[in-house]
């Protein structure tokens, strides 16, 4: 197997970096999401950045995140899920996870979560939705609600400072 | 927030793609996997594939994971984990997770792992490991005997057929 | 093996039964909490529930739950616990769950927690803790504080309606 | 709220108090089990044990976990779901998790588990299963070949040394 080039890391934000509009949840660690090293066990941010884009459907984009499966059989599940790792958080941490739509595009879109702690970014999600028929498993065309709500929250969150 | 271009998505490989000498091992997909669209929940496979990176360690570089955090107050945590996602598991699928080193640096080393179901690859695990001081959460080198057991599994494996 | 005899079943409390100055918080049913059948996976009730217990601590006991593990080394563990079900809950659903104190003992205490939808209780949760010395393991007196917090709790709940 | 009176605390087994017929299977203690405090998170072994509930059905009852809920559409819930806890685990830590039926009742069947290390029972598990038609949640009677298998299983197992 030939070596590929690593990954170039990402760089923390901090506050000032993130759009004046953007829409943001606290989530707080909890005992059971850290490992014997005393950190976030890195499937839990999974987890959490989960919650956090279920509460951005409400929050941000107010569509109902749990009708989409149960009513409309709509899946929203990941053709890729991705997060960097800056800052260990630890129980008791508080962090303001605030989200950014990164692509919209035919039948996906892609939102990047910053978990910040005291003004840094300490993880960044990158979780790639792909809409389907939840029967099929096939892709389909990203719903008109959804997608016009995303492009509304997009332009509504304004530019980062650049 | 201007949009940035979609990341290009993977192709997922067969088994003639594995290289001939790479290590695997079997994970079963249980119930308590799954979510309510009958399929894997997202982050339960970063916990599927970080306990095929535990057993990696013992299987394929004769190192024990556990001593690692035990006695020797190493870090082995993530700078960066994702996951790409071909085709759904749903509860009872057996997959075979073959486990190749993408990438070996000054203090972190890459991994790929490759979740084929039926000779197909439904799943592709990246993760990045940053080698730590557990105490201090700084990095440090990779201790000699993971590189050298790293580069030696690396060259065993062999390459992957063009 | 010879046949034990079988356990009486609990009876679901209403929201009438629980005593006048109970402390409760909500908690929300998540995609990722259920399972194949669209219900919550079981082990995910221990998982909430205990989060519950969390912020029980700060919320009627006026103590810091995390600080306890990390400063002053005291652990909280559990000598056993227990779910009885009696209504299943789907995502979106949102619980009120309310916690009382089943006992208070020398070097353990027990709290039931009442996961109330509806004003109907649908899970019943009983946690016994044992406090320990986090070095040893071996069960530790309650710390006064929390003795003190506990029996002020218990008696600023009031009697259930009987 | 009355004070109730404490649940007797159950006495852990040795090996040789385990019926000489019993199936039991492995489970390994894994990095992501565990919490701050270095040993398995409560939660956790309602996971774990329930794995190994899901490997009984196939290993000492001959039947497909699976397809009971894939193709026969019968739900298999808990009514209720307990563990008493007498040594801590930690990563690394092997178990051997003797399985024995400990009631056989109309719709419901009662499991105790026995998660066992260097001969002495670390945890007791007791998970009791509710039969339901899936679709309607309300209980059946249990199916013909599961209680057939049970009752078979529970002969084989043989007494315990009293």
């Amino acid at each position: 197997m030939s070596e590929s080039s690593p990954r170039k890391r990402l760089k923390p934000l901090t506050s000032a970096d993130l759009p004046p509009g953007v829409w943001s949840t606290q989530a707080t660690i909890r005992f059971g999401h850290c490992d014997p090293a005393g950190i976030v066990f890195t499937p839990r941010y999974f987890d959490i950045l989960h919650v956090v884009i279920e509460d951005f459907f409400g929050g941000a984009l107010a569509l109902d995140y749990y009708a989409m499966a149960h009513t409309r059989r709509l899946g929203l599940g990941y053709g890729h899920a991705a997060c960097d790792f800056f800052k260990p958080n630890r129980m008791g941490d508080r962090l303001d996870v605030a989200v950014s739509v990164a692509h919209i595009g035919q039948s996906s879109y892609a939102l990047d979560l910053h978990a910040m702690r005291d003004g840094a970014e300490t993880v960044r999600g990158h979780f790639v939705t792909v809409t389907t028929a939840m029967e099929t498993w096939r892709p389909i065309p990203i719903p008109s609600d959804i997608h016009a709500a995303l492009l509304a929250y997009r332009e509504r969150c304004g530019a980062a400072p650049a």
